[in-house]
C-alpha cells in the first residue's frame, strides 16, 4: 500500500466529512478500514471486530485491542495506534472529548442497532454531548474509483484465477464431481498465495448451473452438459471475479444456442460501457438481446457488480438505480440464462472504464467455445 | 432435523416472547434462524441475507429470495415459505398488517442501525401502528442448553476433527511450514465431508505460539518447539474446537514445564464444572494454578466458551458476568500460557455437563504427550 494512495483517499474523505458537516467519523467496516489505513485484518467473527478509525481533520486514530496492536503498528503508518483494553463502547467518550467531538459520523448501514444505542446513553451519560451522525456510502463511493495501484492489484488477482481456471479441463474426467473440481480450484489459489479465495467457488453443471448462486454438489459431471464456473481469489485485498460456461465433449445442441446469445449479449453490453454512460444502459442492451432472444425471464439477475477490495462493491450495473460510470470503475459483465431444471450458461468478465471506453481485463482467459 | 426438535424449540421461544410482551418476533441471526427452523442456507455476504423469520403464537413466515425458495420449503417444513420479489423493508408493513402484530421483536445485537431506521420510517409512513421492540439474546440463550440431538451432532463434528488432528504428526517432516499443515487440516476435512471448517485452523510454532489468534505462515517448524493446533469443523451445522500442543521431537525443557503447568490448570478446572457452578468458578481454578506457578500475565484470555451452531457462543467461562452452568451446555476448557517471543502452550477440551457433573467430549483424541 503506497503511502501516497492513503493520503489521497485520506484527502477525499476529508472533503466529504467537511460537506457532511462532521468533525470525524468513524469507520468500522472492514474494507473500508484496510482502503483508508492499509491495516489487513480481518474480524475474527461478524460481531467481533479487529479495529476502527475515527478520521477527521487533526486525528487518525485506529483503536485495536493488544491481539492486533504490533500488526496496526507495522500496516497502518499514518494513524495513531490506540489499544482499547476493556469495552470500546466504554472508552469512547474520552477518545471523543479528547479530540474535541461534537459531531461524529457513523457508517448507517454497518454499526448494530445495540451498539448505536449503548454509544448513545454512554455519551448521554458521560454529558460528552457528542452528535451521532448517520452517514452512508462516504467511503464505499470513493471506492468506486481505483487508483493505478488499485488496478495492479486486481490484474494479478484476475491474472491467478485466470491461470487458474485455465486448467480446469484437464481436471474434467468421467465420474468428475462439482466439489472435486471446486476444491481444486481453491487448493491451487493457496498454492499460488492467494489470501483467500474471493467468494467460495461455483462448479454448476446440467440442472444446477440454473441456480445462480449454487452450491458445488457431488453430481459427477455428465458429458454435453453445461458446467459453469464462477470463481475469483483475493490477492493483496483485491477481488477478481470470472465466470465461464464450460462444455466436457461435445455441447449438447440448445445450450449452444443459449451460449451464443449470452455470449452476444455480453459483448453488445461491453461496447455499451464508457465514461459518461448510466449504469442501467448495459444492462439493457444485454437484457434486450436475452428477450428479444425468447429468453428475458430467464435472466433474473442485475448485469454485473463493482470489484475492489470487495468482490461486490458499487456502482451496480442493474435496471435500476442508475449512475454514471467514471474512467476508474472496475465492473464485471455477466449475463446469464438460467432454464429450471435443464440448465444455465453465464459468462462473466471483468472491464475496466477507461478515459475514452472500455477494457476487458479478463480476456487472457479465453474460453469462447463457440467462437 | 428432527421436527420434534423444531417444536420444542419454538415453544421454549414463545414462552419468552409472551414474557417480553411482544406479537412476534423477527430473527435475522444466521445461527439463530437455522436454529428455530432447520433453514441451513448461508448469508452470501454480512449485508446480504438468505432469509429472516417471523415468529409468533400464530406465525411461523420464513421470508426470503427466489435463490433459495425451494431450499427454504425443503427444509424449514415447520414455516409458511414467502418470496420477497423486491425490497424486504417495503414489504414489511403489508407483513406485519397481514398477521396483526403490534409489537414486534427484534435482534437489537445483530440489526444494521440504517435498517431499523428505514424499517421504522416505513412503519410510520405506511401508518401500521407496530411498535419495534429491541430483544437481546433471546434465541442465544435458548441455544445455550443442547439437545440428544445436538449432542450427538457436536459428537460428529468432534470424531471427524479428532481424526484429523491425530493424523497431524504423521505430516511433520524437517521443514513442514505452518501453512502446509493448517491446509492439510482444511483438505482432509473437506474429503471427509465437513460443511466448513468451524474456523481457519491455527497452526503456530515456536514463538508464533505467543499469539492466542495466530494466522498460519510459512515458518519451517523446527523440532523441539510448542507447535500449537488449533481447529475444528462444521458438521450438519455443528462445530468443533479443539486444540492441542504437539512437539516435532524432544521438546524443549521449558516448555515441558509450561505443559504441566497448562494440563493441571485444565484439569482441575474440569473437575469444578457441574451444574449449578457459576461459570467464573472453573475460570479461577485454572487461572489461581497459572498463577501461582508465575505465569498469570501470560494467560490473557478467558477459560473458555460454549459451542454448538456457532463456534463462539454462551456461555462464556470467564472471570466477568458469571452464569450458572446447566446440564446439557457444551464449553471448551482452554487455559494457556503465552510468553512473548517465545513460544505457547494451550490445550483445550470440550465439556459436557451433565445432570451430575461433566463428561469431556475430546478425550478420544489423547496427545498428552508429557502423561
Amino acid at each position: 500500500m503506497l503511502q501516497s494512495s492513503i493520503e489521497a483517499r485520506i484527502g477525499n474523505l476529508l472533503r466529504q466529512l467537511e460537506a457532511d458537516g462532521v468533525d470525524a467519523f468513524w469507520i468500522i467496516q472492514p474494507e473500508n478500514r484496510r482502503y483508508l489505513s492499509g491495516f489487513t485484518a480481518e474480524d475474527p467473527q461478524l460481531t467481533e471486530s479487529s479495529g476502527s478509525l475515527i478520521i477527521g481533520p487533526k486525528e487518525r486514530l485506529l483503536l485495536t485491542d493488544s491481539r492486533y496492536t504490533e500488526q496496526a503498528k507495522a500496516e497502518a503508518t499514518a494513524f495513531d495506534i490506540i489499544t482499547v483494553k476493556g469495552d470500546l463502547i466504554a472508552e469512547f467518550p474520552q477518545i471523543l472529548s479528547k479530540i474535541g467531538c461534537r459531531r461524529l459520523g457513523f457508517e448507517a448501514g454497518y454499526l448494530i442497532w445495540g451498539t448505536y444505542e449503548k454509544l448513545r446513553k454512554v455519551i448521554e451519560k458521560e454529558e460528552v454531548g457528542t452528535v451521532l451522525v448517520p452517514l452512508e456510502n462516504r467511503v464505499e463511493d470513493l471506492r468506486k474509483i481505483k487508483d493505478q495501484h488499485e488496478i495492479e492489484a486486481i490484474k494479478a488477482s484476475i491474472g491467478m484465477i485466470t491461470n487458474i481456471i485455465q486448467q480446469v479441463p484437464r481436471w474434467l474426467r468421467p465420474g468428475t464431481t462439482e466439489k472435486q473440481i471446486a476444491w481444486r480450484i481453491e487448493d491451487e489459489a493457496r498454492r499460488r498465495g492467494a489470501e483467500a479465495m474471493a467468494f467460495p467457488p461455483i462448479v454448476a453443471s446440467g440442472a444446477n448451473g440454473a441456480l445462480p448462486h449454487a452450491v458445488p454438489t457431488d453430481k459427477k459431471i455428465a458429458p454435453g452438459e453445461p458446467i459453469v464456473i464462477d470463481a475469483g481469489v483475493r490477492l493483496k485485498g483485491y477481488c477478481s471475479d470470472i465466470t465461464r460456461t464450460l462444455f466436457f465433449g461435445e455441447p449438447e445442441a440448445p445450450f449452444m444456442e443459449l451460449y451464443r446469445i449470452v455470449r452476444e449479449a455480453q459483448k453488445r453490453a461491453i461496447e455499451a460501457i464508457r465514461p459518461e454512460t448510466p449504469t442501467d444502459v448495459p444492462d439493457r442492451v444485454a437484457r434486450d438481446i436475452i428477450s428479444n432472444a425468447g429468453y428475458g425471464e430467464y435472466f433474473g439477475h442485475a448485469l454485473g457488480h463493482g470489484v475492489g477490495l470487495a468482490t461486490h462493491e458499487g456502482p451496480r450495473l442493474s435496471p435500476t438505480k442508475p449512475e454514471t460510470l467514471l474512467p476508474g470503475m472496475v465492473v464485471t459483465v455477466e449475463p446469464g440464462i438460467y432454464i429450471p431444471g435443464k440448465g444455465g450458461v453465464r459468462l462473466e468478465e471483468m472491464v475496466l472504464i477507461t478515459e475514452n471506453g472500455a477494457e476487458v481485463l479478463t480476456k487472457d482467459l479465453g474460453f469462447y467455445p463457440m467462437e
